[in-house]
This record gives structure tokens, C-alpha cells and sequence, in this order.
């Protein structure tokens, strides 16, 4: 018997009564039956993202809420900063050059966050720009990228909208929408709200929904203004992913019996312990900057290859984490902490990677790394 | 206690055995399990389309597969054909003019179905016009249009690609994209494949893949190169929507077992005795054409309301069927037989039919429609 453990950075492990809720005969999404299915679950994200503002619920991957936050809100030729620190960072840039926008790209070496003066300067010079897209967690690198900070920056110009792709961090992190000022951004079912893939969520601010009227780009499928007329009569403007909504109000139902707060506390708390306890192993973190409370991106040492931890974690002992990505591939491995995880799925996995690094004839010291989890996950 | 019965065309119910299947701990879609659940839909999908082209999977709403079927094999400014002969067909026209197509409309009154030789005629004239979309069955009327005469005049025509919506088509009527050259077809899960909304499947034949080569519209999320790119090494271009696909190997498993044939003649079977029950209670048909295997749409009586019929089948008997869409509001109501149905679930429809018109003052025997459906579906 091989039990299985999924760490990956999504899809994340889906609660026992989540999949019960999923199971459920289903309903007819035009019938008084959904209607405040759906409206529990806007009012829930409306909870989780921290706003006011409308939160679409779209019938795609994430990616297709970060398509929509693209083709919704700008036009050819639009000048915009895409601050590019890993493979999603990339992914808003090919997004962006997809529909015509010219992208002013401000790379940031993997592994670190970008630094914010670096944004406010081009802004500062540059009027002509419409938007500024970042990451709130890179997932290819294990960095957060201080949106903060970031959004005090941008909110400064009106005519520049300031989109953060939450995928992973959504729930991982307190991202303040409305305090902080957040044009749009993006979330996913699969990450932090514990459900399988399919869904993604889009927050939009008043700001950017002025800017939507002047958008000419083709959008059919990702029609956010029919989205927000269909919302607000608790129905999507196509098909709605029934089964994937009941799910979502199950999630939210878990996460809000938490407190929005302890939430936040606990990957806090899971991320730093999983840092610390590979670290007190010898091994040195992939990311050099604020780390991401999602995903830890960890580095092999000299001689060993990332991929093979890869293996050896998910055929040997069970565990499904993750690889690295293009450039840091074979480099590093990556574990989530992130959605239905708690401190024994983190001493689960360094248990695991102590078990694999010395099975590959590393000078580990069995169980060093627990002790250090087990000293921060104490109650 | 009211028990709940789903007789709309789509969402239908889900088959036990799927959402068991469905409530699997969640794999991870970039991991080695997941590559030959992959294998086995794309491999079980071509079976039910009859076809050795590609069909792809598709994280949307049947939406989703449409728009992808114009963005990815046009320009701005080709001339295309639409047959509109519903709401469906209003569809297709839309998302063509999103795109900057230019659309020559046939109207087909609602109801009817479209004359292959109008199409012929056209095509004759204006040998510039690049594609000609229509609907398998027209959801908003019951209506069949007639795909093998249609796609044996559009083979003749090299520079014309054959565009058909088969989502609620699809298991309910026999489509031989190979045999009659059918270049494009969209298809959903929550039809005839008995699952929950959340995947569109497209099948793409080599002409319009030569096609899409010329094709220079904006295409992210529905990029179908890039889909056919990752089909081939079981893979999804996003993160996959894991827990439908494996819904969707249970789905075809029931499918295959019981046969193709036998799945069409069961869609037949039930269809027509639906109808026949239905006009033996002196109800019109709203089809006055071949009617659709997946649904059929009754008018009501004179004096009756369409929406109340619906109603009083939904809060009074627990049967959630369709009313009727823009136009047909009020005049007609829908029930489907697609899917996860059985003869007793149309004797069902047809008692509550007879009950509902006979509680709204309908000079109905009662009794009489479901003797004729038995009559039908008696082995």
C-alpha cells in the first residue's frame, strides 16, 4: 500500500465534506434551486477577497480569469509594466503581447521580489501606462512580491490599473483589496480554496470598471460587464459550473469558521516552519526574498538533482510535490503548504525529504528537520 | 417530502458511479498518474465522436469550445455563413461578429430547420465564404438540423470549414465527423455525457488545422495548436480540470458498455415516445421539423401559460424541465431526454405533464399520454 499525499501547489487535497457537498444531485443553474447557491458564494469571495467590489465567477482554469483581466479592460496598442519574476510572470506578458498591448517588461532575476521603486519610477516618467501586472505569489519561484507597497504606488495614477494574479496566494495571504486599493485580481479553485480545478474568481474595482467601457478588444467567452449584469441576478452569463459552486460555498463555510485571520496565521505559520526545518537541514531556500506563504521552493544540493527528489518523493513514499519549472528545473523541488494542510502534512513532508536526501547519500541527520517543525508547530 | 427529478436539457443528472468517481482524492495533473486518465478520454471521446481527428479537452462552458472554434481557425473580415435558427444559432453569431467576421445570417423561422439547398446556393455564388456554423439539435426549439446533407455540400468547397455545435447533440444523435467530413465540432460535458458543466470538447479535422495556420486572431485560453500540442503527450495546455476528467472516463465507460448504437436508438426511442405521448394529449410539437433526439419543445395550449406549466412541474411535482427561451417565453415548454434517462423518467414526464395541464383546468384524460409511451418503450 503507497497512501498518497498531494504537497503540489495545486490542485490541493479537497476537504472530505467538500467532495460530499460535489456529490450532491445537481441542480439546474437557471432554476430558483441556484439562485442563492451562487449568491452565498459571491458574498463569500466578496468575505475572502476583503472588498466590496464585484467578484466574477468564471468556468475556466485561473488562467482564464488573467485572460479576462487583459481583454476586459485594454485596448491594442496600450502601454503596460509586467513585472516578470518566474513562469507566471511570463505568462502575463504573453497574455498581454496576445491581445496588442505593448509590454514595458520589468525582469526580476528568479528568486527575488521585484522592488518596488524600480515601478514607481517608470510610472513616474511615463504617464502613457494602463496597467501594472504582477503576481501576488510567483509559484515557480516560492517568492511574494510586496503588493502592498506596490498598490500604494499605483493607485497614485488614475489612469493606471494595478492587476495581481492571487492564484496561489488568494487564502495564503491577507490581501486587502479594497484597503489597499487592488484594481483587479485574480483567484482559482484549486489552490487555497480546496476544490478541484475549474473555477476562477476576478475582483474589479469601480476604477476599473470605467476603464472597461473603452475596452475594444474581442471577448465573448470573458465578457466581465455580462458577467457583473448576470452576478447581480445571482446567475453567469454562461453555463455555470454548478457542482464546483456548491463545493466553493463548502470551502468558504471551512475557511470562515476559521477566521479569515487564523487562516492567514496558519499558512504563515506552516510556510515558516517548512523554511526553517529544510534549512536547519542544510538546504537553502530558492527564494531570496519575501517567500512565498503558498509553496516553498527549496534547492538541492551540489550533485543532486531536483527532478530525482521529485521521483523519489512521489514513487518511494507517496508524496506528490512539485519540480521545478523551465530555468529552475533540476535546480529545485517544491512543496505547498497551502489550502487543506496542516502541521503533519508539513512534518509529513520534511519527514519525507530527510528520508529521500539521505537514501540518496546526503549527510542528513534523520529527523533534525521535524524537531525544528515540531518546535514551531507546537500549541 | 418533494423528490427532485431533472428532465432541462443540460445540466442532467449524474449517474452514481460518476460521482463516486468524482470524489476520488484529487491527482495532480502535471504528475505521471494523470497522464493515462488523459489518455483514455481523449482515446474514449474520439470512439463517441467517430473520428481519428484530435478532440480536445477544453477547461469552459460548451461556450467556450464555440468561441475557440472562431478564434482559432479565422480572421477579421472573413465571410462566414450562420444558420440561425435559435438561440444557439444567435450564438454563433455573436461570437463571430466579436471576432470581426463578417456574418451572412440565414434566418430559419423558429421551429423549422434549415434547407441544405439554401446552403448549397450560397455557397455556389460567393466562393469566398470561409465557414458555415450551425447547431446539431437547436436547444431553444427541439429542432434537428440536417448535418449529413450539410456537411456533404461544405466538403465541396476547399476553402469552406463545417462548424457544428453538438453540445446538446452529442450521445443523443448519430454524427460521423470522419465519415461525413465534419471539420469542427464542439461538444460539453453536462449533455449527453451525464456530468457536470466545467469541459468542451472539439473535434479538429486536418483541413482545419491547415486552416488554422492562416488564423491571426487573439487566442490565449482557447489556444487549439497549443491544446493539440499538449493532447498529444496527455496533457492540457492549463491546468486541467482533474476530477471531471476522470467523470468523463466513468461517463464513457457506461457509453461504451452499452454501445454506440444502442445509445443513439435509446435517444431515438425515448424522444419519440415523448412525442407521440405528448400529442396524444392533443399537444402540439414547437418542431415542425426532424425534432431533436435530446430534447423536445411542447407547445401549450391556448390560454396556457408556458412558464406556469414549467412552474407548476418544478414546485409542485419536484420536476425541474425548461421553459421557453426570448420568443418562445411563455409559449412552449422543454423536456429532455439526454443522457442519464430511462423509460421511466419520460412516463414520468408525461404523468406530470398530464397532471399539471389537468390541475390547470386542461380537458386532459389522464393517463392516455403515458399508455402511449409505454406502448413505445415496452420490451
Amino acid at each position: 500500500m503507497l497512501k498518497r499525499y498531494l504537497l503540489a501547489p495545486g490542485p490541493t487535497p479537497v476537504p472530505p465534506e467538500v467532495l460530499l457537498a460535489m456529490s450532491a444531485p445537481i441542480i439546474h443553474h437557471r432554476s430558483p434551486d441556484f439562485l442563492p447557491v451562487l449568491d452565498a458564494a459571491k458574498k463569500g469571495l466578496q468575505w475572502l477577497y476583503q472588498t466590496k467590489n464585484d467578484v466574477l465567477i468564471l468556468c475556466s482554469s485561473g488562467t482564464g480569469g488573467m485572460v479576462g483581466a487583459v481583454n476586459n479592460f485594454f485596448n491594442q496598442g496600450d502601454k503596460v509594466i509586467v513585472i516578470n519574476g518566474g513562469k507566471f510572470g511570463e505568462r502575463w506578458t504573453k497574455i498581454c503581447q496576445s491581445y496588442g498591448l505593448k509590454v514595458d517588461e520589468i525582469t526580476v532575476e528568479w528568486g527575488y521580489a521585484v522592488k518596488p521603486e524600480i515601478i514607481e519610477e517608470k510610472l513616474k516618467k511615463d504617464k502613457e501606462i494602463k496597467g501594472v501586472f504582477v503576481q501576488a505569489s510567483e509559484t515557480s519561484t516560492g517568492v511574494y512580491h510586496d503588493i502592498k507597497t506596490l498598490a500604494s504606488i499605483v493607485k497614485k495614477y488614475e489612469d493606471t490599473l494595478f492587476i495581481v494574479d492571487a492564484i496561489s496566494a488568494l487564502v495564503a495571504h491577507d490581501l486587502r483589496t479594497d484597503e489597499w486599493e487592488i484594481d483587479i485580481m485574480v483567484g482559482g479553485s484549486q489552490k487555497g480554496l480546496m476544490l478541484p480545478p475549474g473555477l476562477a474568481f476576478v475582483s474589479v474595482s469601480e476604477k476599473a470598471w470605467k476603464r472597461a467601457e473603452k475596452s475594444r478588444l474581442p471577448k465573448f467567452y470573458f465578457n466581465f460587464k455580462k458577467e457583473r449584469e448576470n452576478l447581480a441576478k445571482n446567475q453567469t452569463n454562461f453555463t455555470s459550473p454548478v457542482t464546483l459552486i456548491i463545493g466553493l460555498n463548502e470551502s468558504l463555510k471551512i475557511l470562515q469558521k476559521e477566521g479569515l485571520e487564523n487562516v492567514f496565521k496558519r499558512h504563515e505559520r506552516l510556510s515558516r516552519a517548512t523554511r526553517e526545518s529544510v534549512m536547519s537541514l542544510g538546504l537553502e531556500l530558492y527564494s531570496k526574498d519575501t517567500p512565498s506563504n503558498a509553496v516553498t521552493a527549496i534547492m538541492t544540493p551540489p550533485g543532486v538533482d531536483g527532478q530525482a527528489v521529485y521521483k523519489n518523493l512521489r514513487e518511494r513514499y507517496g508524496i506528490t510535490a512539485a519540480g521545478g519549472q523551465d530555468r529552475a528545473r533540476g535546480k529545485i523541488f517544491r512543496i505547498a503548504h497551502l489550502g487543506f494542510i496542516d502541521r503533519f502534512d508539513v512534518i509529513t513532508a520534511i519527514a519525507a525529504i530527510e528520508m529521500v536526501l539521505k537514501g540518496m547519500g546526503q549527510p542528513i541527520k534523520l529527523g533534525t528537520g521535524v524537531a525544528v517543525a515540531e518546535e514551531l508547530l507546537i500549541s
